[in-house]
C-alpha cells in the first residue's frame, strides 16, 4: 500500500532522473482567477507528462532479476510513453499494448522511446488483457498498471513532495491543490504527500463534464462510474471509474470534485500558451480551467494546479489556439 | 563595464525574484541533431523572455532616490515588458515609449504590467529619442537601454551563471552554447559568465538570414550593420548593429556567428512545442534551429541553446503550428 514512506523512497530512486518541474505563475492568470494561481508544470517532465514519475518508480522498484525480463503496459497514451522511457533508461525491454486506432504519433513516439508496440483491434473484440496474459506467460514481463499500482502511485506522489517544498518556499501554508484526475494515481499520490508535508493544502480533483466518475464517487462515498465510453476531448483522463487502490485515498483526503466544460478547457489551453508559454493537452488543462473559472467553488487563498500533460495532437492543438 | 563581479552582484540582487529556468532536453531532438541538445528555457522567465533579467538588474541597481523617480525605456517588445514588470515589482513608475504600430497585444501587456505607455508615430517622423529626452527632463526618470547598459548585460549574464551550474551538474565541461542574438546583451552576458565559470563552453551567436549584423561584425572584427529595416519574422532580435558595449565582449569571447533560415526557425518552433512543450517566438527559436539543422558548423560535443522568448503573436503562432 502506498504511504509517505513509499513516496519518499520513490523520490530517492528518482533523484537525478525525474525532473523537478517548476511551479510557475503569471500576474495575468492571477487577475483572471482573482487570487494567486500557481501551475505545476508537469508538461516539462520527461515524455511530456507526470506519467514518467510513476513509470520510473515502478520499473526502478522491481527486483533486478525480475526487471531484466522487461515490463509490459496497456496504454493508448501518456502511461505508454512513461513506462517505455523508464524501461529504456534501465536498459530493459518493454512491450506496450496499444489500440490499433490510437493516434499514429503516439504509437510512433512509444516505439521511438524504445518499446515494442503490440497493436490490438479495440472494435474487433480482441481483449488486450488476453494479449497481456500471453506476453506475461511467454516472457515473464512485469505488468505496470497505469494507476492501481502502489509503486506507480508512489511515483506520482513525488510531484506532491515537490509541491509541498515549493509552496513552503513561497510561504504558502494554506490553499487548494487542483489535480487533473483520471484513475486517480496522481491525485492520490499528491494527497498522501501533502498530508505528510503540507497538511494545510487541500486536494480537489478536477474532471471534464460528462466524465466525472471521481466527483460522483466522492459524493457517493463509493466507487461509481460515469457510464460513458472511454473516448472524448480530454482523452488522457477519461477512465471509467476511480481505482481500487486510489479511491480510498481520495475518499479519505480530498475535497469534493470539480467539473469543467470543454470550452473552459480550451480557454485554459490558450492561456497556458500565452501566459505561461506551455503546451498543455486537454486532459492536462482541466485543473487550470477550474482554477481560472470555478473560483466560487474553492476556499479562499492561493490555488496550485497541475498541468499534467502536454502531448496534444499537433493539428488539433493548432486549431484550438487559432480559435482564440 | 560589465565583468563577472557585476554579473554575480546582479545574481545576488535577483535571488528569489528572477526565476532559475530549467535546462530541458528530449531524446527526439538529440536524434535530429545527432548529439545531445539542451534548451535553456528562458520562455519560462517572468514576462516570457530573458529580458526580465536585464530589466530587474538595471532597476535594482539604481540608487533608491533615483529609482523612486521611475524608469523609462524604448521598446516595441520584450524589453518593454521586462522593464515594466521590474519597475512594478519595485513599486516605482515606468514609462515605455512604443511605436504606435506595435502589436496591440504587446502594448496591452506592457500597460497591464504597470507601465505608462507613450505611443509615437514611427512612420510620421516623430523621434522616440526626443520624446524620451523630454520625459527625462520633466520627470527625472532613468533610461534603461535594451542592451548597451552595463547592468542590463550583467542581468542577462545571470542566465550564463545558471548554464554554467546546470552543465556542471550534468558533467558537461566542453561544448557549444548557441544564443539568440539581437543587440548582443544576452550573448555578451552569457559569454562573460562562462568565461569565468565554464571556460570549456564556447558561445556562438545565432541570427536569422538577412539580419546577420553580428556574424558580419565578428567576421570583420568591427561593428557592421546588415543594412535592412528593423522589421521581419524574427522581430525580437532584428537590431541593426551590435552594441557599443556588447561587441567588444562578443569579439573577444565568441566563435563565429551562425545564420538560419526562416523555414528552419518555423520547424524549430514546431519541435519546441511537440518535444519540449514550450511556446517559443521566432526570435527565440533561432538558436534551437542552429542546434538542430547546422550541426556541420559546430564543434563536436553537446550543444546548449537559449530559447530566449515566448511572446509569439497567437494567430501567427497557431498558423505556424498548423503548417507542420
Amino acid at each position: 500500500m502506498t504511504d509517505i514512506t513509499l513516496i519518499e523512497a520513490a523520490q530517492t530512486r528518482a533523484k537525478g532522473v525525474v525532473r523537478e518541474t517548476p511551479l510557475l505563475s503569471s500576474p495575468f492568470l492571477d487577475e483572471i482567477a482573482g487570487r494567486p494561481v500557481f501551475a505545476k508544470a508537469e508538461v516539462l517532465q520527461h515524455t511530456g507528462s507526470f506519467k514518467f514519475r510513476g513509470g520510473w518508480s515502478a520499473v526502478s522498484a522491481l527486483p533486478v532479476a525480475e526487471r531484466a525480463k522487461g515490463v509490459l503496459a496497456f496504454s493508448s497514451g501518456n502511461h505508454a510513453q512513461g513506462v517505455a522511457y523508464a524501461a529504456a533508461l534501465h536498459a530493459v525491454p518493454s512491450i506496450i499494448i496499444m489500440p490499433r486506432d490510437a493516434p499514429a504519433l503516439k504509437i510512433e513516439n512509444t516505439r521511438a522511446l524504445g518499446a515494442e508496440v503490440i497493436l490490438y483491434d479495440r472494435a474487433g473484440g480482441e481483449k488486450r488483457e488476453e494479449i497481456g496474459a500471453r506476453v506475461q506467460a511467454e516472457r515473464g514481463m512485469s505488468l505496470i498498471k497505469p494507476f492501481d499500482d502502489a509503486q506507480v502511485i508512489a511515483g506520482q506522489g513525488t510531484c506532491g513532495l515537490e509541491i509541498a517544498a515549493q509552496t513552503a518556499a513561497l510561504g504558502i501554508t494554506q490553499g487548494t491543490v487542483l489535480t487533473c484526475c483520471g484513475g486517480g494515481g496522481l491525485t492520490a499520490g499528491i494527497a498522501l504527500a501533502l498530508e505528510a508535508h503540507a497538511p494545510g493544502l487541500t486536494v480537489r480533483p478536477v474532471e471534464p463534464e460528462g466524465f466525472d466518475d471521481t466527483a460522483r464517487s466522492l459524493a457517493a462515498g463509493e466507487r461509481t462510474g460515469h457510464g460513458r465510453p472511454e473516448a472524448g476531448f480530454c482523452d488522457a483522463i477519461l477512465t471509467p471509474m476511480p481505482g481500487i487502490l486510489t479511491f480510498p485515498i481520495l475518499h479519505r483526503l480530498c475535497g469534493a470534485g470539480i467539473v469543467v466544460t470543454e470550452d473552459e478547457v480550451r480557454e485554459a489551453m490558450r492561456l497556458a500558451a500565452s501566459r505561461l508559454k506551455l503546451v498543455v493537452e486537454p486532459g492536462g488543462a482541466v485543473a487550470l480551467a477550474a482554477a481560472l473559472f470555478h473560483g466560487a467553488a474553492l476556499a479562499d487563498g492561493p490555488v496550485i494546479c497541475t498541468l499534467s500533460g502536454g502531448n496534444a495532437d499537433p493539428g488539433a492543438y493548432a486549431a484550438i489556439l487559432a480559435a482564440g
